[in-house]
């Protein structure tokens, strides 16, 4: 029944999402000026080589083709929206300041080019950048923000961006449908758990498929209709 | 000072030690039919596809060679004497029975071949098994396990064999100087978390090395002399 009634939905996935060895999505200390914590840049070193990520992030040519990078453009095709949790917008907790000029750490241009539905316990109007990216700050939860996002992405996919504390929600709800992990050669020893404690495969999760590459374990977690 | 004083030591090491990538060294649910939890056995996979495990563990031809096999290799290269926790070598817990005829899960000529330290609360005379192995009993704690454990081997390498809470143990006292880590593409959902909690890196632990294989992520993890 509940394929019946998701039949002309998108995917509502996770993509090139990268954890440590020890389990880690983002290292400890993260603040303005360490986004991904302490050692935490090092999680991502396999997508920052790939093409896809140098044009999509960097808008940069160059970077290298292969697996690795199919995996990566995944993540950028047929995404009609995407979500993401306050923290993964900008370093600033509780309430927005009235002249809060923080408009992510992506500059003017960020490289969405959708509308993106921001995970808040405080309401904000939405802002509009250019290239097509319109931050939306949702204050309802996880399932109001996806509603928002089904109806702007139609029947194009949306992508969950984190971090951690917001895909962790998602699972242990049972929203995503798919999840793309890289687990990367890296120790960081404290930060964001990102499966601790959940139990996936009751959940509903299990490895759909991996790919071994040089600097990075990939997984491709899918939902079985089930539970 | 520390290297000085060890200078004639062998290294005391983890090989071939496989976790699930979302963390667990066993399944839930371990016991006499089920020794490493539900789903577990699936963590080895890398591992019993090697020529090393199918000739040492099951005392079989063939299997496959390769870098991965080189890894399985290295854990039986230059060992002198293993230690394992007791829950490694036998299901049941609590006093040994006067008549306790449970003498390892592997047959009357284990693939050991040195003296294997177990750690237990509670005292048992030693037992001599085919082929050179002889399970020896260290109640006074890790240390002293290791200390005995050197005694035996002299200039060779010394093997910690698990299982997870033992080996936790010995990074927390920092005695580990080297592990041989397998990421597996398998979710486990839960059992035993190998390094939940620990700050590898403050414990002196980094990658030294690692291996992308097609059914594992292989690290090599190192302790700086450091602390």
């Amino acid at each position: 029944m509940r394929q019946q009634g998701r039949r002309h939905l998108g995917q509502f996935r996770v993509n090139s999402f990268s954890v440590s060895a020890d389990g880690y999505g983002a290292g400890p200390g993260q603040d303005i000026d360490t986004p991904m914590g302490r050692g935490g840049m090092r999680l991502h070193d396999w997508a920052f080589r790939t093409r896809t990520f140098q044009h999509h992030v960097f808008g940069r040519d160059g970077g290298e083709t292969g697996p690795e990078d199919d995996l990566a453009a995944e993540g950028f095709e047929n995404i009609g929206a995407w979500i993401m949790g306050r923290n993964m917008f900008g370093p600033r907790r509780g309430p927005w300041a009235r002249d809060d000029d923080w408009r992510g750490w992506w500059g003017d241009e960020p490289p969405y080019h959708v509308p993106v539905f921001v995970l808040t316990n405080h309401p904000r109007a939405p802002i509009e950048m250019q290239g097509g990216t319109v931050f939306y700050f949702v204050t309802d939860g996880i399932a109001e923000a996806l509603d928002q996002a089904r109806a702007a992405a139609g029947a194009r996919d949306i992508r969950l961006g984190g971090g951690v504390a917001t895909i962790r929600e998602y699972l242990r709800a049972g929203l995503l449908d798919r999840l793309h992990i890289a687990v990367a050669p890296v120790l960081l020893g404290g930060g964001e758990a990102l499966f601790a404690g959940l139990d996936l495969p009751a959940l509903g999760y299990r490895v759909a498929r991996h790919q071994a590459a040089e600097v990075a374990l990939h997984l491709i977690l899918e939902r079985d209709g089930g539970a």
